[in-house]
Formats: C-alpha cells, structure tokens, sequence
C-alpha cells in the first residue's frame, strides 16, 4: 500500500501513454481540438461573438434558481420539456417523440454510432467534412471511408449515391451547410444518398439557421425515411456553445434505438434548464443571425475582392484558398491577435464570421500577412 | 420531398424499433433506468434525501450568472479550475493531472472502456454489482465475463485473483462500496486483482464518502500501479445528482488516454462551475452524510430485528433478503407510498437511506407489506 510520499504529493511513477494498454488503433492519435488561445479575437471554432443579452442570462439564472435546491434528484432522464421546446421550434409538425437530446450534437452522433455502427460496420462521409466524424467513427470501433468531393468540395447527387452504392455504409454522415467548406447540400443528394443506401443517412445541419434564402433543410425530408436523422445544435445561432446542447429529430424508433445505448441521465437538470431558458427566448438569441450572415457575406466579398478562392458559405464561417502555405499565413495572422482556423487543406483556411469589428481585425491582419508573404 | 401533412403534423410512418438496422446485440435490449414514478417517498436510486441548502443554492445561482454571458463561446475544455478542485478535495497528494472530470461517472466509465476495452476485448466485474458496468461494456463492444461472489455476496482476494487469472480480462471493474450490495471491499481485493491482471483494474467509488469508520479507499492504491483507476462522483454524498458530475483519479497518463476518445467540450461552463460551487461549500453539503449514515445504520438494525438478512452497508442503501417474492413486497411498499428498488436478485430489495421520516415510512411500509404477506 502506497501513501503519498513524504511530502504529501502523490507518488505515482507517471508512467507515459505508452505503457498503457490502450487499444491498438488509438495508438499515435491526439486529442481532437483547436487550440484554446488567449488572444483578442477568436475566429477559429464558429462561435457565435454574440454575448449572451441580459434579458437571457436573466431567464437563465432564474431557471437554474429554480433546479438549484432539487440538484439533489437526478435529472428528467427523457428531457421531456426540452424536447417539446425543440420541437416547437423546428416545427415541420415534429413533436417530442421525434426529438432528442444530449450534451453537444457530438453526444449525438456518438449514440447514433453506438447503435447504427460499431464494430464490424462502416460510415461514410464525404471528406473534408466535420472531423468529429470519423474520430467518432474511430471511437466507437466502426470503420471509415471517404467519399468523394468535386475539386471545389462540392458533392453531387450522382457521385455520392455511386460512393454509398460502391462502401455500402451502415451509416453516411452529410454535413450541410457543410464544415469547413461552408456550403450547404442540396436535397437532391440527401434523397439520392437515402435511395441508394440500406443504413442510416444523418444529416449534420449545426450550421442551418446562418444558410442562404431558400436552402432547404432535410426536416423537410423526415416524413419520407425512417433512416433519416438530422443533427442540430444551440451551439452557433443560439450562442450557447458553453452549455453544449446538441439535439436530432428523426422517426420516434430511432428515438427508441438511441435509449439502448444513452447514458441515464446524460442531461444534467442544468443543461435542461438553460436551453429551456434559451429556447424561450429564442427571438432574442437568434436575433444576431443576421448580423453573421451579412459579417459572412462581406468577408466572402472582400476574399474574392483579393484574388483568393473562396468557397460559398451558407454557415457563419469562411473556407477561403489560394494562399501557398497557409500555415505561415495562419501564424502571421495569429501574430496580429487573430485566431482563425488551419483545417489542414492545404493553401486554404478558415474563418468564422463574428462581428464587424473582428471582421475588421481580420481582413487588417490578412492583408498585413498576405503583403509581409508577398514581400518575402 | 415530404412536407408536413394536411394539418401541419409529421407525416411519418412511425416504424417500430424492429425495423430499424441496429446493432444485433441490442435487439431485444431495453432501456436502463429505474421507473421515474411520481411518489412520496422515493428510496431507489440512492440519490441524497436531503435538499441543496440555500448557502449552496445562492452560490450555484452567482457562478453560473458569471459564465451567462459568456456561454457564446465553448467552456473549457480541460476543465482545470474544475479538476484541480476535485484533487484537493481527494487529497492523497492528487493533482489536477490526476484528475479527469465528465457527465456523471457513467461517462467516465464509458470513456475508460472506449479507449482500455472495446471490440476484442473483455471487462469483467463481479456481479452484483453496478448494473451500468456490463450495459456501457454492451454500449462499446466491449465483452463481459463475471467474476464470482460468495454466498454473502462477499469478494476475497483469493477467489477474485483467480477469475482474474481465468479470464485474463483487459478491464476489471471492482465496486466499492459495491451496489447493489452495499459493502466495500478490502484493499487486498483490490491488490490482489491488480497482481493477477495485465489490465486496467477500475474501482467504482460512487459511494466511498458513506463507508464506515476504518474504510480505506483505494485511491491509497493509486501511487503503487498506473493499471488502477479509481471512479467517484457527485450525485451521493454531495447531493448533487441533477448537476451530473462523475470522475476519476488515476495516474496521468489515464488522463492522456482518455482524452483520445472523450468528446470535446463535453463538460459545459454551467456544469463546471456548478460542480466548482458546490465543492467550494462542501464542508456544508457532505454535512448530510453523517445524518444518512445513522439511517442506514438504523435500517440495518430494524430489518435485521425483523429476522431479515441484511447484508452489511457502507453506503447510502442497504440491501436486504430473504423476503420470498420480492416483487409482491415491492408492489406493496410502493402501494403505500415508498418506492424502493428491485434489484433482480430473487427474494431481495434495496432501500436508499435517507431522511428519519424516510425511514419511518419505508419501515411502516415495509411492517405493513409483511404482514400482509403473512396474512395471505
């Protein structure tokens, strides 16, 4: 039996990862995740730069005020306000048997893994997409494989069925308005995806209420596929990332399938309370989409205004080329106090759209970096 | 494309689960989780009778209005305050490198299992215990062998080594105090399972702060091998269930395993500064475990005064047989008012101890129940 040592710490050999038996697979990976910096502005994960307005913080305190004295009972375990409020506001007549809910659209689509993939079974998405993906994939024991993307990283309706024809995935990942690219799918390759796989399709929509006029979500589909699931989040036009509220609306058996595997409990009464808060005031929060939409707009106008390849975006971020070696780029950027995003596409980065003050610190700082880069 | 039906409500088919292509090892499966009834008296999930005083409800309330505003954008994702706070609180010279902190312990054991079992590989526990162990081992494709109790429901080193030996296991999870039963194990145990492994030895602490006087933790343990993780969390002695805050300590490299496959940012800024407010008055909120304490000590008493079998408790619950047919008992003590649990071993209930009016109830019921019984 081993005492902390005779200073009082603890007397551990602190061994490395090495020399744990860790499986085989996750040998040699690193942590997912952009750096945490400290600079004064952050544009590199697709934050909203919207604090959260008092008349919600207020709803959100009182809220909690009023789970605090009963933190000693486990949490609704089915989240039955919450749903009903998401469901209220995706409309397309879902109800609560439709939705569910879970600490970031990451819990999500790891339970949807747990129960559609998993070992012995693969996913497909087409790359790049959101990363979380395949490390998702990689997690849970299921396999991966890429589809295909034309040069300027959109996916046809074609294409993409013959790639889902060809892997025959348990589950395909689409991602629209997609990250990092920026632009959404049209329905025609969710409905060609759908027609030409026997799995799960899950449409990864975080980014949908920053999207286009006229860009129509797959909500719209639902009604049509019980192998259809659409992934949200109050992470990017709610402004709530902090409080990781990632939800899906999908048939209610899908709902049930995802029961098998959840964690009890996995919602804290806390978490219900302040996206219960939020989506009250969702006018409010949701208020600031505009804004980003029209900050996205310019930095897409002023990108090609510079000669560089930008990528349409429906999201509140910017995939813009045409930079050499973008990691020099990043770093001089980074230099002037602006946090953006290498997403490791070569010649490309990543911008989020914040307000027109850090749209301004942006440009200021890619265009000094782009002249010091011409200058060399 | 398939818009909401004629009078505005989802127009799906509703499929059942059966129809779906999850995994085959869930077929059949149902969702864990005690029934969420709506009783005066509700003694069966173990969480703590006793209401977060209002010192600890105003500095829940102050430290999350602090993160309010901020939760546009994405906590921490380390969550150092946070786990630098659980290590003090430990001792045992920890660090915050020694600490990993997620949702509830349920994700911490997930986690552990996702990155030390997984396809091919087998956990073993010794049933009874947390039946959560062998459903996340379900949940990650992880294989599940049990290990051997005595007739008292007991574990000796002896016996635990050898199934270890049998088995070769690449998780042993050891439950300590053990639920559903309610006795800690003796560090031999644990030293003896560590001896006879290659794996990663788990010891599941949820309810270490309830063990009577001269019960070590194995967190003494932890100095002597990197293969030991020991699990604890919020929900019990410090009456926070609702916030869902489980964690580990272990050597720091654990730490660098987890972080492979946790999912990023999966502790929200309102989670941790809820935890991080409730440890600041701990004195205050593990105030109640004495008081539960006696109650369980009492419950132990009268059901033994009653003739039943009572196996020994360091916990919050006891565990009590010889009953017959528990589930008739169950259904009477419940028809009364008092929700106990039923934990599927024949002729046996388990009761969380909680307030003395509680307790009142739960023997009244109980009293009543048996009688009946006898009646019949």
């Amino acid at each position: 039996m081993t005492a902390p040592g005779p200073d009082g710490r603890w007397a551990g050999r602190d061994v490395t990862l090495a020399e744990l038996p860790i499986r085989d697979e996750l040998k040699g990976s690193e942590p997912y995740g952009a750096p945490q910096l400290d600079v004064p502005v952050a544009l590199n994960t697709n934050e909203n730069s919207y604090p959260v307005p008092d008349v919600v913080v207020e709803a959100i305190v009182a809220a909690v005020r009023a789970e605090a004295a009963g933190l000693n009972r486990y949490p609704d375990r089915e989240a039955v306000a919450l749903r009903e409020e998401l469901a209220r506001y995706l409309g397309h007549g879902l109800t609560v048997h439709n939705l569910w809910a879970a600490n970031g659209s990451n819990e999500v689509l790891q339970e949807l893994l747990q129960v559609f993939g998993g070992p012995g079974r693969t996913a497909l998405g087409f790359t790049p997409a959101y990363s979380m993906h395949p490390i998702l994939a990689l997690g849970t024991g299921t396999a991966w494989v890429d589809g295909r993307r034309n040069a300027d990283f959109s996916v046809d309706a074609e294409s993409a069925a013959a790639d889902v024809r060809r892997h025959d995935p348990d589950v395909v990942f689409l991602c629209s308005p997609n990250n990092p690219t920026g632009t959404a799918l049209g329905l025609d390759v969710v409905e060609a995806v759908l027609g030409a796989s026997r799995g799960m399709v899950v449409v990864d929509e975080a980014y949908a209420e920053f999207a286009r006029e006229g860009t129509p979500s797959a909500l719209t589909l639902l009604g049509a596929s019980h192998r259809l699931v659409v992934t949200r989040t109050m992470s990017k036009a709610f402004a709530l990332a902090g409080a990781r509220l990632g939800y899906l609306a999908a048939d209610p058996a899908v709902v049930d399938a995802i029961r098998l595997v959840r964690l009890p409990y996995h919602l804290s009464s806390v978490t219900q309370a302040t996206a219960l808060a939020a989506l009250a005031h969702a006018d409010v929060l949701l208020a600031t989409v505009e804004a980003i939409k029209e900050q996205r707009d310019r930095i897409v106008t002023a990108l090609r205004d510079r000669g560089l390849d930008v990528v349409p975006s429906d999201a509140n971020f910017v995939l813009f080329g045409g930079l050499g070696d973008q990691k020099a780029v990043w770093r001089r950027v980074l230099e002037a106090g602006v946090l953006i995003r290498d997403v490791g596409l070569p010649g490309y980065l990543r911008v989020t759209a914040g307000t027109p003050a850090e749209t301004d610190a942006f440009l200021a700082a890619l265009d000094a970096a782009l002249t010091e880069k011409g200058q060399q």
